[in-house]
């Protein structure tokens, strides 16, 4: 394929590669060689995929260019290469949750969303680098903005895939803040559905109260094309629901009924976010002007954040027991820390951490009664330097234990060059219309 | 009224005074008359009853009448006495939880329970005693076949109300064994359905994993009608599902479609069971002849008792919380030793309790295809001497714990003239079906 084609095809969003397919302008195959040579060319250094295979790429690309040309209808992802987070099973594929004791592992069958993936047409290019187990010892992955520095975690590979523009969409996975901070630090969108929207069948369970799975695109628009599909109920998943699909896609193509309004909170942790991070939201409050008011809550919210933890590690002791048994010295030092920590909560502690909600989401209800949504940092700052630390999800969590939608945009650069994300947050179920508003904003700061 | 009017209706089972209650035969007026007459003899022995106010009940009756006098449509219960567990809200009635600390509570609104009782057209005659906040110290009721002996526990009130004819059905939970014991233990019928069938907004919570509304009833046809009017779905009772409503009664009435074939089980604890229970239930397997066949579980069930004990202490040391702060030594020896046992459960082992049943289940599921039912003893025997405890629940928590229907009937008598239940379970959302072989047993041991 000549450069320039290849070059045209890595640089449009989903969304425009999606109309190229569907047009014939491109086949699949197209599509798919583009980004594998992408990858080849930038992966050696971003160490973003722990399993990629070009022919089996190819494969898919050319069963999905036949059918096309057999007259099939074709799925809302036809063509689109997609990565897939290490830690969601792939059938026939490894799937080793960035984890020595799951080397080799292939499962039988594929997850709810990688089923609903290739039903829908995506190209499975690869399965992304996951600190391992999803927890907060780091991974190999480097920020392609900066190979010195971390792209954050858990989904890194996720992360740092869309952002060195080696694949167009990505999946991932949060259970603190594994979505949210890693895109924040690669400067891509990184979406985390309301709690239950996606089915975790075949995903592995970290801390089943609180494991949302998201996803990692360009721009809004293509985090709702590839998030709607993934959408759904699954019977042996007991946080999802028998509810009508939101149309996702379609509502974040509107624009909002009247000018939105946000809240910009400066969230339990706040003194945590850099000087730079801290002016950057100041800056964004006044630029908003009269569709923006600043937002702090009650002092009950402190308690959220090691609520959550308590939820977390309790539950990630129950789940992992066996890799703690297994594993012992050779897991990473947080996990075993981790492991530990969570050993030790009390079930009348653990309990009292599920109930919290109950009184936090009232409060919560009452702030979305006067906004839109809610703006604050996706993290702290910037990527931090080094390899040793995925960084701080201080800015994360609430929103996992809250169960309500987050999406973090790229808007804002550090000193450092580094994109630093400003998360956006709706009521839970709310999601459809967070990714308007997050349309909005997106295009407000584009023309600001 | 006459004294022989009044013997007809406190001998007549509630199907059978429905149906004159439906033809004018008697009044609601009567029937509770009848009921009253009945408590002012019995209770001040017996003690079933926290509270009731004569006069409350005839005014429910007087309405009751005037409305069918009106020719409005009568609901199921109408005009039927029912008597309510003291740890479910009553609006405007005391509900004291069997607790000091709840002296002199009266709610605001009514259980969803209590809701359809009255709906359904019951005439609430009172409150019955709970041991306090339904836990193992023992209450002040006495068993009406010997007021020395216990009459069981938790829900001693509603299980010594029906034994002694002051009430034709009553209401109450089981967390463990607080329904199916005490039915046993005073020769009535006690019905624990599925967990989730009946919610259980209103109901003082202990373990939200194993309360469960259950009834007290003189046979199962009693028990499924007045059942029946509590299921349903209540969006804040998460154990509970939008299905379709079963049709319990109806159920009940037919004839089974072929003879029914029962699994007669030696459960865990059967070491625990008193030789004349043992011998009685032998006997019964042996009169049921190819009807019938031994069943003993894999030893995978062992673990249930404890896994089950463990949820319970957990979530009850959560939920007591303030009354453990608040009430220190005013609160009794049993309910102390398991709040402070629950305290210091592991969160991690809480959950691997509440992950036993996904291994447990499937094993269960491999019974039921062999079965109709299975049946095994109520208690360990009957009603120990001595108000001191309540007896043994260990033949009650394995049911409790796996959310299958349960219903006891009075079909055995021990050396000392004591009832003694036999208990038949049925697979998880089977209660109708349960009914009807309940029924069939009882039409079985009549014309034994």
């Amino acid at each position: 394929m000549a450069l320039d084609k290849r070059n045209t095809i890595v640089a449009l969003d989903a969304a425009g590669l999606r109309d190229r397919l569907a047009s014939g302008a491109v086949s699949a195959l197209d599509v798919t060689e583009a980004y594998l040579a992408r990858i080849a060319e930038r992966d050696t250094e971003i160490r973003a995929f722990a399993w990629h295979d070009p022919d089996h790429a190819r494969a898919q690309a050319r069963a999905l260019d036949a059918q096309r040309q057999r007259g099939v209808a074709i799925g809302p992802l036809h063509g689109l290469p997609v990565a897939i987070k290490d830690i969601i099973d792939t059938a026939g594929i490894p799937t080793e949750n960035g984890c020595a004791l799951d080397k080799g592992r292939k499962p039988l069958k594929d997850a709810f969303v990688t089923e609903r993936l290739r039903a829908a047409g995506a190209v499975i290019i690869g399965k992304t680098v996951t600190t391992e187990l999803a927890f907060m010892d780091p991974a190999e992955t480097r920020n392609p903005h900066n190979p010195a520095h971390t792209p954050g975690g858990s989904s890194a590979g996720s992360a740092a895939a869309v952002a060195a523009a080696m694949v167009p969409l990505a999946i991932g996975t949060q259970t603190g803040g594994s979505v949210i901070r890693p895109a924040s630090f690669c400067g891509v969108t990184g979406f985390k559905p309301s709690f239950g929207a996606i089915p975790r069948r075949g995903v592995l369970a970290q801390s089943p109260s609180l494991d949302t799975v998201g996803v990692f695109a360009r721009t809004a628009a293509d985090a709702a094309l590839v998030a709607e599909v993934l959408y759904g109920f699954d019977a042996t998943d007991p946080a999802t629901a028998l509810i009508p699909h939101p149309r996702l896609l379609e509502t974040a193509m509107q624009d909002p009924p009247v000018k939105p309004v946000f809240a910009v909170l400066q969230p339990p942790g706040w003194a945590q976010a850099s000087p730079e991070m801290q002016a950057a939201m100041g800056q964004l409050t006044e630029a908003l002007g009269d569709q923006a008011f600043p937002l702090t809550l009650p002092a009950l919210f402190d308690d959220a954040l090691p609520a959550r933890e308590r939820i977390h590690l309790a539950e990630m002791a129950r789940c992992y027991y066996t890799y703690a048994r297994d594993g012992g010295d050779e897991l990473g030092e947080s996990l075993r820390h981790g492991i530990n920590t969570g050993n030790d909560i009390r079930a009348r502690d653990y309990l009292a951490a599920l109930d919290l909600p109950k009184v936090l989401n009232p409060a919560l209800a009452e702030v979305f009664d006067r906004c839109d949504a809610i703006l604050c940092p996706a993290a702290t700052g910037p990527a931090p330097e080094g390899l040793g630390s995925t960084g701080n999800p201080v800015f994360n969590g609430l929103w996992t234990y809250l169960g309500t939608p987050a999406i973090t945009l790229p808007l804002l650069t550090a000193e450092n060059g580094l994109p630093m994300g400003v998360q956006m947050i709706a009521a839970r179920g709310n999601d459809a219309r967070l990714m308007r508003n997050a349309r909005w904003l997106e295009s407000w700061a584009d023309s600001a």
